[in-house]
């Protein structure tokens, strides 16, 4: 008996050398890291008194089980009762499930809980976990257990969270035969074959994992859509998901293919204005809605990229936007259009084109479309300006597209923190009503009271064992969901708490993986796209460099047509003198973008054109500048892989593996885009490299020629 | 402290509510039951002694850490000693590193262990696990833990085992972009992208499973071959596998493309016997080599299904195995060069094509090429009889293909134990050296002293949470490497020991799921072909009854071509009168095989043409026969999944809802089966269904129209 007792003080040291393959993601429920931590958690979680019965309740019992499992390694039984004259210390209760006294006590504070809010307060030696609703009930039980998760303390707690944002979804861009269109965690995670009869443990654990951060609704076709996934024969399979998806709030919304009519039943048009179209939709979201009675509505990419769309026929976005909208509006379905519409054959800026188009059409959608804009006018690249359609339509309601996945970004082997990036966005000025009109004011409906308002993030996801490649393309899927439910987050906690919640408490390590964290974007952005560049990564799959990439029919989709470099200068005039894209922007912008002076560095080859030697106010010459950034990137990139380096033995050393080998990776991808870049802009600037910056390592030649076979996520 | 240690002893109930996705396989390394169990091993874990240095031996110190960690649930540490004075109670070393005394002690029996056997042997109150090589060491080690594993007695043990198969591979059917040809379980778990720089925690994980039922080979690419694989690009990724391998016992083959010469370096031909042509595969060779110093070798599917071979060049596959044999022989590879060979414009009844293309070349092979025959001569069918060419080629070399995947066999959800089809296959007697010549004395070399032995399993490996699809799929795997090792194992014991590792102990879980899984087989060949009923699938998926499938093209890949129904009879005449495959095979067999009346049931409809109204041996017609036969493996089915249902709480709750909801899934398409093809055949036999056998749910036409899109595999 005594070397049994004595054994079990020692269990810090076999969780690090578990295995940890982290599918858990941020509900690792770590054990507690000591007796003390242990004891001061121990009394409330033995004592848990949930009321009400629901398929929702059912989940958080479930939760509760599994975390005070994980928690105590399987050493306390989790005993919660259902019963009302408990003496539970912790009470999870609809506020009408409350027995009178505790809701005398909570008083007005009642009220100011919305539908998918809730409260946890400290009162009277017990924490309360209130709401409205079974989801918001859903989502206070996973903030409690995120308080205990990071080791914040009890006593006290006082909590009130409403989300800001209504429609937080995640956008799965999967193929019916699995592939995932940009995705490079593996392959999609919905197994279509085995739908309806086999629902699998990970449907449900991503349902847990998404309710958890409160995101309440899933796109999960690809917006490039397959019309067959309107059939019966995979509505059968998506009300599957939608079923098992119910108890955590998240809604199943399905991407429509416009010419949808036509394919699936010969219509002889897919005029949204033809009363056959319309009828035709009509139909078929009657019978969408006799398998999922719930759906939430329709993701519609139309006229882009070869998609079909309202332009076949000669009609705006709203007529083909509202067609559908109609149809699902007996229903309280939505339509979340995009508005990622741009032609080659349009001769304009690829980046106005959009806002020429959507403009216009303020005011004349359905009150049940909600257009989806991405957050910069041209495609999700490492830096972009936000996009001018934030603020520009008043009367119609957007909301935001993030790519959680990275397909500009290095794609899955890459750390970079995308929640920097986003906050940059959410941050920036639009000055539509003035100073402090930001993005995330647009979003959250404030600026212009949005009946509806939303936030859409490209998942991440697939069937890679920790879902999504690199262990902390984890983190970005997390902040999406915390940015989605309050776009005026903290990075910086957001990060804190993940690290805490997926890795160790431990402050070492915490604090060391988090200052790598927050500087990981700007790290990239130097090694990949410093001053404004954008869209200079190879062809087709997008990674790797490629300022080259010239010609084959479509300019729009080339280097050069964005970087114009040549002897003298590089970038792309956008000021008056050029497209004027900056025309789409607020007049205070107008004014400091105009002027090469006053723009910031990280935009300046996005709005002008700069010669070579242009003097910038760092003092360096344009040439100069580009190559110390890009020097500075892979240096960054090396004092990542050196930090984390520092902190093995902190953690598992799987995933503390797992990730020193994609720090490795990073730190040769960044010297390839240095080494190329510098190689080819070079051969415009004439100039030598400056002092600190390292010769590349081949020559023009040998970048230019390496390919690379069956490069994932097309 | 009191509720510390109660709440240890109920450590049971944790382990069965734990997640259990099932990634772990047979080396769950399940906690021990009770205090009894733990205190009865303990004493040994707690003492061991390894000596010797090598990369292997340093997986023999991670397993033995991870399996203590496992029984104890992380509650003693390892403590490993590598000093040969120690008193450990298990001594763990190669022959050659044991002190003297112990040697003396073993004496005569060390001479008794060849390169890769082993030696575990109590004695004097120790367990001593010996062997000539690191790899006999690990198999040695792996062997043990499966003893604890399986709650075997410790003291007394003395087992010496010799694998009787030199070449025990996997074969795995994986194409460079991932997806896997009749894969189930997902897509590939190479992720050639990310090789050479990442190496995933699970190809380690897939090196330790094999090396623990003794698999000594992989080839990783699909015979289907993409000659890129032979390109520097992939052979540097190919090169990373190896790394990560050797360590294990595992060697890497490659697939080769017969025409690479051409489509790698634009040769003007593949003619094997052309000069330009030998001296690329030596060149080739050459650099292989260069990247892999102990690659294994190639594999080669050549003149099969649209691939290229010696018939373009009217060439023997002799003449084509030859030149790519000299081109390794070198550096000690070898050729495994497959028999399926079939071509449509052949006249002859398919299945006797390979006989007669291989058995004229027997003697004609070089010492480095080994001849790899699929079980049966038609293609991976619920039941074949052997292949005639087994027993037929004394002077070359033959190893066995079998399909672990379950191509023809209701793909990844159905339980079906392949272990069975294997083991009759295996006893098959060819005759062919007078009774007792077996296949399986074919196989280990012993009838005709081959000096290359061999057997091959296409892989079921994807990258599905648990492996393999349908947990019970790991069976097939763990049962593969037992019978490669050694093909006169005894199913029932492999079936047993794969649940007690994988699941429980608990002799009611036991006993109950060995059940299940031995009558597992003969009921899936009674609801998808009984009787000798053969190639009856949907086209190209091969998922599901196709018995109407007819035309297109290529009348061998067609299900009317092999039961040929019409009104009066069934089946396909291959006696004399017939196509006379029946030749190819021993006169003993002749004799029974030629006579419907003394031809076993299973194989009748595979030799004979029979009228519907015949009276059979069971007093029952042949239609009524098949009927009731069909009918039959439904109940069967739904006995499985009764069976199962009164397993819920012995295991963890996680796997088996993943089996239960895949066994009503095999029930449904049992019936689907029996249904579709009773009412086929039935408008040729033109009689009601029997007493006993149910109506079907639909009509005929509904399951012509049955149709699937993206069904995996393909």
């Amino acid at each position: 008996m005594y070397k049994i007792v004595i054994s079990f003080f020692l269990f810090i040291s076999p969780v690090l050398l578990k295995a940890n393959d982290g599918y858990k993601l941020w509900l690792q429920y770590l054990p507690f890291e000591n007796i003390a931590v242990a004891d001061y958690y121990r009394d409330y979680l033995e004592n848990i008194t949930l009321l009400g019965n629901s398929p929702t309740h059912e989940v958080i019992r479930k939760e509760l089980g599994i975390s005070i499992t994980g928690f105590f390694e399987g050493r306390t039984t989790p005993n919660i009762s259902s019963d009302n004259t408990n003496s539970g210390l912790i009470w999870i209760a609809k506020a009408e499930d409350l027995p009178e006294s505790f809701r005398n006590l909570l008083g007005e504070r009642l009220n100011e809980i919305n539908d998918e809010g809730y409260l946890i307060k400290y009162i009277q030696g017990k924490i309360l976990v209130t709401s409205n609703s079974d989801f918001g009930l859903l989502y206070g039980t996973f903030a409690l257990l995120k308080n205990i998760q990071t080791r914040g303390k009890l006593e006290g707690l006082d909590i009130l969270e409403n989300p800001k944002i209504k429609l937080r979804l995640l956008n799965h861009w999967d193929n019916l035969n699995r592939t995932v269109e940009r995705g490079y965690a593996g392959f999609s995670i919905w197994n279509w074959h085995r739908l309806p009869h086999h629902i699998d443990q990970q449907y449900i654990d991503y349902a847990r994992a998404n309710a958890s951060i409160g995101i309440n609704g899933a796109s999960v076709t690809n917006v490039n859509a397959n019309a067959l996934v309107l059939t019966p024969e995979y509505l059968e399979k998506a009300a599957a998901l939608a079923d098992a998806f119910r108890p955590y709030g998240i809604k199943i919304y399905l991407t429509a293919r416009f010419n949808a009519p036509m394919m699936l039943d010969n219509l002889p048009t897919a005029d949204p204005l033809d009363p056959r179209v319309q009828a035709w939709w009509k139909k078929k979201a009657e019978e969408i809605y006799s398998y999922i009675p719930d759906f939430g509505g329709f993701l519609v990419k139309a006229d882009s990229e070869g998609q079909p769309g309202p332009h076949n026929y000669s009609r705006t976005q709203a007529d083909g936007a509202n067609t559908l909208a109609d149809a699902v509006k007996p229903y309280g379905g939505i339509v979340m259009w995009r508005a990622f519409v741009y032609n080659e054959k349009t001769p304009t800026d690829r980046i106005k084109q959009a806002y020429d188009e959507f403009k216009p059409l303020d005011g004349k959608f359905r009150d049940n479309v909600i257009v989806q804009v991405k957050n910069g006018p041209l495609d999700f690249q490492p830096r972009e300006l936000f996009h001018p359609l934030f603020g520009a339509m008043p009367n119609t309601p957007l909301m935001m597209e993030f790519q959680v996945t990275k397909e500009y970004l290095g794609q899955e082997s890459h750390w970079v923190n995308l929640a920097s990036m986003w906050e940059e966005i959410l941050q920036s000025d639009t000055y539509a009503k003035g100073k402090g009109s930001t993005v995330s004011k647009v979003l959250d409906g404030s600026l212009h009271q949005y009946n509806l308002t939303g936030m859409a993030g490209v998942s991440n996801i697939g069937t890679d064992r920790n879902w999504t490649g690199h262990h902390t393309g984890q983190a970005d899927w997390y902040a999406f969901g915390k940015l989605a439910w309050n776009p005026e987050s903290n990075v910086g906690e957001i990060t804190e708490d993940w690290l805490k919640m997926t890795f160790s408490n431990d402050p070492d390590f915490v604090n060391s993986a988090k200052n790598i964290s927050l500087k990981s974007y700007e790290t990239l952005v130097n090694y990949m796209t410093p001053l404004g560049l954008h869209h200079i990564m190879a062809r087709s799959h997008h990674w790797g460099p490629g300022p080259w990439v010239t010609g084959g029919g479509r300019d729009d989709w080339t280097a050069t047509y964005y970087h114009r470099a040549d002897k003298n200068a590089i970038g792309f005039d956008r000021t008056e003198n050029g497209s004027n894209a900056l025309g789409q922007y607020a007049p205070e912008w107008k004014k400091v973008w105009g002027d090469p002076e006053t723009t910031p560095l990280e935009f300046l080859l996005w709005f002008h054109r700069v010669s070579w030697n242009q003097k910038l106010s760092t003092g360096n010459t344009l040439w100069d500048e580009m190559a110390m950034r890009y020097q500075q990137g892979v240096e960054g990139a090396r004092w990542m892989a050196n930090e984390w380096a520092k902190l093995e033995g902190k953690i598992d050393q799987e995933r503390y593996s797992h990730i020193s080998s994609f720090l490795n990776i990073q730190v040769k991808e960044a010297e390839w885009w240095r080494d190329s870049c510098l190689l080819y802009f070079g051969q415009f600037s004439g100039r030598p490299l400056p002092k600190g910056v390292e010769k590349p390592k081949h020559d023009l030649e040998y970048y230019l020629n390496f390919k690379r076979n069956f490069v994932p996520g097309i």
